[in-house]
């Protein structure tokens, strides 16, 4: 693995799960590996688990880490070709790239979607121009449309936790005052292609997913119908991706209650974290012994460890 | 020791301000203690001692330490129950303390008293709610109402500076500009309550410091005759308790002047900083050779490397 | 060498230059020599190449690093004597200065001009401050009137480049549309003045740099004539001395362009960055092979790198 940018970047999900689960057990056992290598953490967004889970995880490997706050701490980047560069953009992405990739032998970087520019946003510039001129390992801390962190971990948890070898996977939408990305909700959809499953993801009309992501997976716009029998609801808001970053919906009805979960078999809950308490999820499911998401966030750090260690393994420590 | 949220949570004063001292000697005796071990060192609020000499402690222990400014490099918290969360606050306390203790083995939190709400301010809201859910020791760099690494600094340095068994030592108020909280006169006056001295706190009617801390210690209004014969004076500027947060009275005749160290037993002159300069002292005072500020910010380290020390023994590394 | 804050500091370029080439053919040569050694980097500005290679140089030398960015994360400094402390500033540099003194043994800033004041800009108040009060090492990473680190990584990047013993160097000015400081020029003077080489300034008129850096210089008014031949073009932009702080000029033939560098002996193009593309210079000159800038970049870390070994050397560790 050179770069982890997609969950589809894994040579092989089912693998890397138990690879995780394995380091998991003992987080310290390959704590020279990294000695002597720098990781730099790219913040372009706020982050609390990735902030933390990504240094942990490379400090457990022997890893400098060196974090940056590229909006408070560096300055605006140009990542137009071409551009005379007269405005308030002092540097552009191909020297900043390049630049960074001379003081570190891995980069990780934060940068969400604007939700205001659809096509940018799938163009996914910010990580993709440091794939292009950094030439040293990108990993993925949540791109505009992707966060395979995320997903890796929810992957991990979903193998500890399963207690049938296919269980049910719901995706659920639920209700937020923002306007949010899509990013999880991808690498989630695009992770549970990769797992035998009966997975089924249900929003308000309006709410489809990017269907070249979504692809053959199945959609039932029926909230209550989509939890019947689940073993596994993982929820999660997204704005429009049709009407692009619209907020067409906020009523509570599609929020995550008692009663619906009800429904499932025994179903586990899931969520990436942050929450919105009573709006995405009422107190006592997220409260309840069926609660993952702690669990979900613990995992964090094995997702990048496992990560980390792979691409670490492959630039020859 | 579990947590060090207050002076009192030391077992011994004493012993722990001798065993400083002796570590202070050679301050990387137990270097390897800390190993494996992480310290997320969390501020709600501005740092500079407590930002630099927590890390310093904790790298001189082996520790790997991650810094986190929760205000620019996350979000705001919301720390009520039941609250259905579709404002500004984007994540619960509840998750958010149990996930920053997936990721460390201590967790150390900033965060000052609001002015404003004496009640939220006296119930220790966020630090409390940290030592509730995150379930991992707790160390206060300052909260709401208390201060109890800069009062362990202080304890230290009284010990290296006291010519007597008993000194007498006075806690002044003096002016300043803003409203401030009363987190470091606090720990001041329940660390003085352990100690052998003759005690006195002196500020002007109105600014007297809340009485269920203070009790039975002594309260002199005429700040001269406090400053009578003593050994060390400890100034510190706090707003009204009793109107809470209100700066009532500003003018200089509170400042600590050459005139009014003169009374003193050639008393040491000491201060937690940062401090306003002629304001709430004079040049010749903080930069006489009776003024011990310096000495007390390097304690600073030895008061955090000494607490950590003990949590990590308890949870035996 | 006690403190790193001009190029002078050095006892001999030439062999500091050949130390930090043998370095960088094995940068953790001396991985063990800063063990329980700390540097604090203090940022009052931001910073991208230096917040990172400094760290990365730190940690090479096996020290701890620990970053504060004064702005958002401390407090307004007051550097004037004798002032009553009662607006905006709530420490004195003699107090920070001192305890920050106390939590590191090397401790490197950033402090830009403020282009306002001349004449305090010239003082170099923030370093001067913190060199007087610290009474530790103090590292210049870049100051109101100089980047020492910059023009020891431009001289390293030249010593490796060059291909004659003395090369023609020209240092021109080139557009910008914001007001930029002279230290980045300045110290590139003050290293060619040590430097066998035909060395000549080139700008518009109104933008001289101070005389008392540039002595006996040679300036020469005629862009085109200065390149003639030239083995070695560094450019950046800076705002006029004279009518201090003022853009007097931004039209773009000045810019550095292909036609430009072709009246050179196949010269090399050099720049600090942050560049603005095809504002300073286009995207032909800076994409050719010819282009030093990332080389310049990575030198960064081994100009860093043998200022602190040399510093610790100093401190005997």
């Amino acid at each position: 693995m050179k770069n982890y940018v997609n969950i589809s970047d894994l040579n092989n999900l089912q693998n890397t799960v138990q690879d995780a689960i394995d380091l998991k057990k003992n987080e310290l056992q390959s704590k020279t590996l990294g000695e002597g290598k720098t990781i730099c953490l790219l913040f372009f967004n706020n982050s609390l688990r990735t902030r933390l889970s990504t240094q942990k995880a490379a400090q457990n490997l022997g890893m400098h880490t060196i974090v940056m706050n590229f909006g408070n701490e560096g300055w605006q980047l140009e990542f137009e070709d071409g551009v005379v560069m007269n405005e308030n953009k002092s540097e552009h992405i191909k020297e900043a790239a390049k630049v960074i990739a001379q003081y570190c032998d891995i980069v990780a970087i934060r940068a969400f979607a604007s939700l205001t520019d659809k096509e940018k946003d799938n163009a996914e510039m910010v990580i993709n121009s440091f794939i292009k001129y950094a030439g040293i390992p990108v990993v993925n801390m949540e791109s505009a449309t992707k966060h395979p962190l995320q997903a890796l971990a929810d992957a991990i948890t979903m193998e500890e936790f399963k207690t049938t070898k296919k269980p049910k996977v719901v995706l659920s939408w639920a209700p937020h005052p923002k306007a949010l990305p899509h990013a999880v909700a991808n690498s989630f959809v695009e992770m549970m292609q990769l797992q035998e499953a009966d997975f089924v993801i249900t929003h308000p009309e309006g709410y489809e997913l990017n269907s070249e992501i979504t692809k053959n997976s199945r959609v039932e716009y029926n909230q209550e119908k989509a939890f019947e029998n689940a073993d596994f609801v993982y929820v999660k808001n997204w704005s429009s991706y049709k009407d692009y970053g619209q907020v067409i919906k906020k009523d509570a009805d599609w929020m995550i209650t008692e009663a619906k979960m009800k429904l499932t078999n025994n179903g586990k809950f899931m969520h990436c974290l942050p929450v919105r308490r009573n709006v995405v999820v009422t107190d006592e499911v997220i409260d309840s012994e069926n609660s993952l998401v702690i669990e979900q966030a613990n995992n964090r750090t094995y997702a990048a460890q496992i990560v980390l260690k792979k691409i670490l393994e492959k630039i020859g420590c």
